[in-house]
């Protein structure tokens, strides 16, 4: 008999030999049928696996992330089976599970499929699943993987294996298909009912792009037919809410290939949206007690040797800029960090002056493939809503939460309320990974997950996610597509107050560390404002959006009232946009509507008899008419219900 | 007889071989006794010059550049004559009149002078001076003047010799003393009553740092000992007003090694303070119809060489910036124009669009020498208030004109009364320089003398100041230093345009060049500031100010009273600083002083009792008690008084 620990602690005795989908079954029938895959001692298994040992197991259903990924690693499989069935010369090289769905890359070696060939490929993919072939695992030897894969002349397979210890290659078997695979699938292919390919690109071997390019072809495939209808519902309200297209729609944004991918150039409305979001934000620092300082986009190299960055990251940033006698070198600043430490070096500190916060909106450059770039989501320069604060040891946990508090405001004013907060931890088994001693790192893990716990958020501890200086709490929203950002983040960090011997004078004459917070609660601007895009599909809050009112005059004798009404709004700070062009009303109506203008003036004869406005909203038509201190009365109504003024007790002069 | 042309247009006959001088006097003893230096047929002679040819003269004295520049270059013979007595072993290299003084090189073998010297050099100077020495040219060959340096052993003047051609070498004797020079002196060494030697620094051989390095000593000299009291009182005044020590004393800025030398680091006032420059900026420009964008830092190298910037700039400017891969290089942004030309192209125009006003506090980043480096007003990275206007020919001359009111609405508002304007034309002598036809340039300088005539502004010519795009109106300052610096500057530019195939569509409905203009009111962000404070000596217009008021408690109970009075004020917008800490009212009050706020309030228990506030003004002294709502009164009338808003009716929405 082995004994077996289940996640809620409890235990119970199976005979030895028992399988996975056996000890799920005895739990109950449901799970038997939804378990996707399991865990057994933390590592991942077949369901099929016999258990000879004592152990912890966990069984993912389709409900699991980890269920999913065996789910669309098992699909794949059946992806490939096709491919070398419908193109008999197709080299296999990887196909992995991806966040949703799951794709191959495949060397076709003559002709490739194009997306009019996806309903064949489909069709076929979705006969096999139904024929419930099981997956099974099998251990090779090296010898017999590489004939295996030279009879086959599999150059990339070849590379893979030759990549492996001879003791750790295995094989997985379905129906009359066989692929190098370190497991991980769910039982047999008759779970998977629908499948949908996504699309083609291309694909460098190894993500290295002075390798040859492969043909990746994207897929999803789900266990019900109408969760794919679901999903492809979703897809498509998310087309329309891609903040590309919406920003290309909406004047924010724009991109050119002579300034370099992934760097946004900011449009007039996407330039003053941004900087409502700063002002927004350095009024509510402000009350918090944050001071600005603006620092330069480059920075001496040994200043990143003396932080590290320099020796974390240069590989894989971008390059060193020389000066024209090749005597000195700078770098891009990749993090605002070492700017901030050395202002608070250009003084001496007591511990009366702590905790001192430095703040800045700082655009910051690192390095991303081509390929890895997305919109404003990912870029290769940004702007960072950064601060700094250093405090003694004693102030640590009243700042930390303090900075919970900003960030929760910032969340609810822009009305984020699907957000998680994940404590992001260091990975033991990686030490390489990380700056500082053992004993700094658990005193600084420890103040994230008391701070977190006093303010009673929920949150999930992810382990390998810190930053290299130190742990953090990142705040995750999800886009349209369900993808998780990171978008606000708060870091405790005792290491670059060693690095950069930053001290203070302490009551007791001598001198101390302070502990530096690192935070961020927008993140990056282009991330939140790409994020913010398709959380409102356009339709921001009335206090941020770039045009407020738009003022549509029926005919040519009413523009002169239409400046007037405009002229006086501009007054009260609303934000306007005439249309004074020859167009029917009703074009100017919808024109506006794809604008995503909250509000409409409409002007005409009767408005300018009584001194009114006509007013419509954006998707719910017509409010009536009323007097212009009566439409400002309902705009600023609305923005004080949207957007208040942060409460902070900071302030010490 | 020669017929000699004056530059009053007068005509005179002389004996041929009259020197130049003698023609001075025969204008008048006056003249005679003052004129420093000629030029003849714009060349410079030596008064001493027989004039052999008819020909237009000029005459400079002590009130003219030029009669000061022969002066100190005179000056600098005499300096070397002394260094080659008191130090035989030194070999002299090149001594020419800067601004303000002159300065030799010297490589001194051996011991070198340090400042305590000063005195006996300066004294032995004049003795030198006062024997009345003329200067006195003569032809010699290059076989001559090699073989004269090589007898001294002095390979400096060897290597200048060896770059001179044959016909061209001229040495001037003085008393015993011979150097190498080009000529143009004063007549006699008995012209200079005083002398002062400033300091001494290194200097690198023909200014390159791989050379061997000299010694460079400065010194300035006068025709009257006065002249020399005046102006070591000026330089008095100016350390004080210095803006590197005063950006330091008043916590405005800082820089760091490790950073970076010439990248400045903005401290909380500091930062402050230029956000409201900026806000004052935005303001005004948003009333002028100005539309922001932000652009990146960086661009692809690919812009650049579109634009010209690369050919032009990149060999004495930063280098690329490589991706990892070395697939992309990027380049540091030196401008904002080809950033802002890319965002034009995103979307295609009609002429009724037109003009479109791009506006962007831009950080840009050009290389310096480090020994160029100066404080603020010469930095490697520095934030220009930058706008592009794209319009048509026909709406040039106007959105030109309003550029100008808005360059003197911005120096009207900052006190700047002391500028000159200056159209910065291209020297048809060296065309290289420049990009573009001729006859774009012609219409170009047109263009800007034509609208700054009919704004009647003042305005020099400056040959070969143009930037290498087009023709410049620049507005220009001197610091306390009496150095003149740039700060505004408009553009007119007919070749960005062409290089980056920007158009509109005409009435016409064929596709035309828009004309771009580029300006910027400020200059550079940082080097405006430096010139507000050795202007003001950092006593900031109240607008403007960090710190407007400093609440000053005479106790410890008199605290809260000060809390409520800020709280209040902070609430009126007014920037208030409270001082708690337990010192005397007077020690607080001196401190406030030094720190330049403009108001002080002294709370104690009669202002408790009375509920008021005693004001002091700084360097005025009491003011007296009142209600806080008088003192806000106060203030409020100062700012109105100072600052006005900008009118302009380019608003058409």
């Amino acid at each position: 008999m082995v004994t077996i620990t289940f996640p809620s602690g409890e235990k119970k005795a199976f005979q030895k030999g028992t399988s996975a989908h056996d000890i799920a079954v005895s739990i109950s029938v449901g799970l038997g049928q939804n378990a996707l895959s399991a865990r057994f001692n933390h590592h991942t298994i077949e369901l099929s696996q016999p258990i000879e040992n004592d152990g912890t197991i966990e069984f993912f259903t389709w409900n699991d992330p980890e269920g999913k990924k065996a789910f669309w690693h098992s699909s794949a499989h059946i992806l490939a089976q096709v491919l070398r069935e419908f193109y008999p010369n197709c080299k296999l090289t990887i196909g992995p599970p991806v966040e949703q769905g799951f794709y191959y890359d495949v060397a076709f070696n003559g002709k490739a499929p194009s997306e009019s060939d996806f309903e064949a490929i489909e069709q076929r993919f979705l006969e096999h699943a139904s024929k419930k072939h099981p997956f099974v695992m099998r251990r090779v030897s090296k010898e017999m993987a590489l004939d295996y894969y030279q009879k086959e002349n599999n150059p990339y397979k070849i590379e893979l294996v030759e990549g492996l210890d001879d003791e750790n290659i295995t094989f997985c078997d379905h129906a009359d298909f066989t692929d190098l695979c370190r497991g991980g699938h769910i039982p047999h292919t008759g779970y998977i009912k629908s499948v949908k390919l996504l699309n083609i690109s291309g694909a460098f071997w190894r993500a290295n792009q002075s390798n040859v390019q492969l043909t990746r072809i994207y897929g999803i495939s789900f266990p019900k037919q109408k969760y794919l209808k679901e999903y492809l519902q979703m897809i498509q309200e998310a087309k329309k809410r891609d903040h590309r297209v919406l920003g290309k729609q909406l004047g924010l944004f724009t991109f050119s290939t002579k300034v370099g991918s992934g760097l946004p150039l900011w449009l007039p409305d996407g330039a003053a949206l941004r900087q409502r979001l700063e002002d927004f934000m350095r009024e509510a620092q402000k009350k918090a007690g944050y001071d600005f300082v603006i620092t330069p986009h480059i920075g001496h190299k040994e200043l990143y040797v003396t932080s590290g960055h320099f020796e974390k990251y240069s590989a894989d940033n971008f390059g060193t800029i020389k000066t024209p006698d090749q005597t000195e070198e700078f770098l891009l600043k990749s993090m605002n960090c070492p700017h901030h430490c050395e202002i608070y070096n250009a003084q001496q500190w007591s511990y009366k002056d702590l905790p001192v916060r430095y703040s800045e909106f700082g655009t910051v450059y690192r390095y991303e493939q081509s390929g890895e770039l997305h919109g404003l989501t990912r870029v290769r320069g940004f702007t960072q809503d950064d601060a700094h604060i250093f405090c003694t040891p004693q102030q640590l946990n009243k700042e930390f939460k303090d900075v919970i508090d900003l960030v929760l405001y910032v969340f609810e004013s822009l009305s984020f309320k699907d957000f998680t907060a994940q404590v992001s931890l260091r990975d033991p088994n990686t030490p390489e990974k990380y700056l500082g001693d053992e004993k700094q790192w658990e005193k600084a893990q420890n103040a994230i997950i008391k701070a977190t716990q006093e303010k009673g958020l929920d949150y999930t501890i992810e382990i390998g996610e810190a930053a290299f200086y130190g742990p953090k709490l990142d705040f995750m929203v999800k886009d349209t597509l369900q993808r998780k950002w990171q978008l606000g983040t708060i870091q405790v960090d005792y290491n670059l107050p060693e690095r950069f011997d930053l001290t203070y004078k302490g009551k007791d004459d001598q001198l101390h560390r302070p502990i530096m917070i690192h935070r961020a609660p927008f993140g990056s601007l282009e991330r939140f404002v790409a994020i913010l895009i398709e959380h409102t599909a356009g339709e921001f809050p009335l206090w941020l959006t770039p045009h407020q009112v738009g003022i549509l005059c029926v005919g040519e004798n009413h523009q002169k009232y239409a400046q007037k009404v405009a002229k006086s709004l501009e007054k009260s700070d609303i934000r306007t946009r005439i249309d004074m062009r020859n167009q029917t009303v009703g074009k100017k109506i919808r024109e506006a509507e794809i604008s995503k203008i909250p509000y409409m003036l409409i002007l005409g004869d009767k408005e300018i008899q009584t001194n009114t406005v006509a007013v419509r909203k954006h998707r719910q038509g017509d409010l009536g008419s009323m007097s212009l201190d009566q439409f400002v009365g309902v705009l600023n109504l609305q923005i004080e219900s949207e957007v208040s003024s942060f409460e902070n007790n900071n302030l010490n002069q």
